[in-house]
């Protein structure tokens, strides 16, 4: 077999068994995930074996310590994995939940149900984690799922692949509602995103050009995070000491993930007491500045922003500000450079806030508070599958509804249209 | 200015007018939609001597009547138009409403919210109904919109939509929240279809190729609609009656509709007793039977249906139909050939019931009750924007929640993440 034809076998196989995923109960899927939750402790030796296969292909290549880190698994990040899927099992499970019923004058009832999506494929970079989060997440909402994971870690992810399909058939439930592809070429991607019919969507997790690859190659619906451009707007009616606070946090305490502000607006009535102490406080964190003119008025360390710097993702210790008119000018910016993740507006004026918070067009929208809280279990949703920047389906942190869509069912007793 | 760079502007301006439409109240909505209703009924006669020119057009390319009727504007269906727009501004907003709210433990206020997509794009064929219900159902979920009408209707449609627009001005709302192109060929089409950034959603409405051209086609997300190829499963422990009632209803009520009956699927228990008098009710109302051999042999009158004929929606007199072996061959039957569309079940039996719901992977699952009822009208949700064979974000009867996306709006007091 081709390895076109291989993909195609696990793609019908992946959808004949979730064909039969919807009608599995709450009881039998919780069982089954902390089954494999269990698992993965018990075999934590055969995985980290499997990883120093990965740990040592990636040294030969000369993979840089920060990647090695994140590639490499051990006993403390296997017992997390494990409480991960414990976890996805606590939840309540979406399947099967009403989100409506009406009963029509016609005497027909008609309920608007969650059911999962059907079959999911994600394409993924390396990080093994990443493997079990979505293999629960999938199952818990009762999709099949199909992983194709990159070739840095694939030994670790198909020994953690094969210890969590135990549990499938231990709990009776078709093995082919778990998939992971052998195959980490650019090809079996190719193949897979043209597999319309059989794969119902597409969630690709890693950098913008791998996003940018998937959504432009897919016939089948991707659902998708490109970046991060998150802003905050600092009001002439601000807070001064929380803004000061609440930037620092959203710029310096994890500066490489895409929740991260990366653009700082300050109103102009409010820039000459405000940026020389915040710009202080960031350069004694190491942050790199680059300001517009009016922001290198007030502060002549700050070197020169370019056009391009309002539309960069750093993911790092870099930060680009500039002094706003007001708040038309705020929002007009984060609509035109912003990503739509999120963005922020600190200011004690109700009213400027309502219409921050109208205006502009993002997943998240903050008053007073660091843009770093976009994530799944910070919004109270347990575990997540990313977050969109996408406006249809879903929006933001995405967790098990997400994973779902809908049906109706409609109850009658021979009612016929007149 | 060149064809593209009209309908950049114009997708400019719309994007522009839909960061203002979130923050219009119901009340001045429902007025412009009040005051759009009763101008259509004013200016009927302008409205009749502008759809003139594209009768006369039409008869002049040698239009067959069916064509010609569906084009033509009178009093009564001005005056429907108008009754379809009052009917829009009488439901309920669904911008702005709290999907859920939750206080985090450190005080974070998270609330999904309703917010309208921002700009969507539809592409139509022609009959004038459909500009002033498109009009009226972007503008009440807060959208802008864009509409690319066929030319054969362009007369009707630019006059239509001139009538509305001065209700815009009227209520201050901005112009750009509606537009029309003058333009009717497909490079209007094509240039629409490649504005990611300022288009939000494409929903194509009309025939089969037209849906397929714009999705290959199209950079911004599209939902659409296929076809209907419904079926109904008459089981073995059906009752009969209801069955031939339901059954007649779904294919002979409307048989053009993409809710009607492609498909009979019957259990072979009770094929012998209920296909002799199905068949004869239906070809009595002038109905083509296409059947497998099964049938064949219980019906001697009836086609050999083709392999071609189990994808195939008639939309006619035409029904193909089939014995199967009971509700498993039933199910495998829909999910193999079906659209995802409206499917039902005839039995007594509620456990067969429950399993075919859950099995069958279609927007709409009946149980005794005629598929014809998949219908926005019907469903309870008032108007309508068409039916969705899509599983991501819409699926099934799309009304004006259908038309809205959601977002996050946190509220916080200086939380910063630690």
């Amino acid at each position: 077999m081709s390895i076109k034809q291989k993909i195609i076998k696990i793609a019908k196989e992946a959808k004949d068994a979730s064909r039969i995923l919807p009608g599995v109960s709450a009881e039998v899927k919780n069982k089954t995930l902390i089954s494999m939750a269990d698992s993965l402790v018990k075999n934590a030796r055969s995985l980290i074996r499997a990883n120093k296969k990965d740990l040592y292909e990636a040294k030969k290549q000369g993979a840089i310590s920060a990647f090695l880190d994140r590639l490499a698994l051990n006993e403390k990040r296997i017992a997390r994995m494990s409480e991960s899927l414990k976890a996805i099992a606590a939840l309540p499970d979406p399947v099967g939940k009403v989100i409506r019923s009406t009963r029509r004058p016609n005497g027909l009832l008609i309920k608007k149900v969650r059911v999962p999506i059907g079959v999911i494929a994600i394409v993924y970079e390396a990080r093994p984690g990443v493997t079990s989060d979505c293999i629960g997440l999938c199952l818990k909402s009762g999709n099949a799922v199909i992983l194709r994971a990159g070739k840095e870690a694939i030994n670790s992810n198909l020994a953690i692949f094969k210890v969590l399909r135990r549990s499938l058939v231990k709990y009776k439930l078709p093995e082919a509602a778990v998939n992971l592809l052998k195959v980490t070429d650019r090809k079996a991607v190719d193949c897979l995103l043209g597999l319309k019919g059989f794969i119902d969507l597409v969630i690709p997790r890693g950098g913008e050009s791998l996003v940018r690859l998937v959504e432009k190659k897919s016939r089948v619906p991707v659902i998708k995070h490109y970046k991060g451009i998150c802003h905050i707007y600092v009001d002439s009616e601000a807070n001064l000491s929380l803004a000061r606070k609440v930037a620092f946090n959203a710029k310096c305490q994890r500066p490489g993930v895409c929740n991260a502000m990366e653009t700082l607006l300050v109103h102009q009535g409010v820039a000459g007491t405000f940026l020389p102490v915040m710009i202080k406080d960031l350069q004694a964190a190491g942050v790199e500045i680059r300001g517009d003119m009016r922001v290198r008025k007030i502060a002549e360390t700050v070197k020169k922003a370019k056009e391009k710097d309002w539309s960069t993702e750093y993911l790092d210790l870099i930060l680009s500000v500039k002094v706003v008119s007001g708040l038309g000018g705020a929002i007009e910016h984060i609509n035109r450079y912003g990503s739509g993740h999120s963005d922020a507006i600190i200011t004690e004026n109700r009213a400027k806030a309502m219409e921050f918070l109208n205006k502009v067009d993002s997943a998240c929208v903050y008053v007073n508070a660091s843009t770093r809280f976009t994530d799944g279990y910070e919004f109270g949703l347990g575990a997540e599958m990313g977050i969109s920047t996408d406006k249809l389906h879903a929006r933001g942190p995405m967790a098990l509804e997400e994973l779902t869509t809908y049906k109706y069912e409609i109850f009658g007793r021979g009612q016929v249209r007149t």
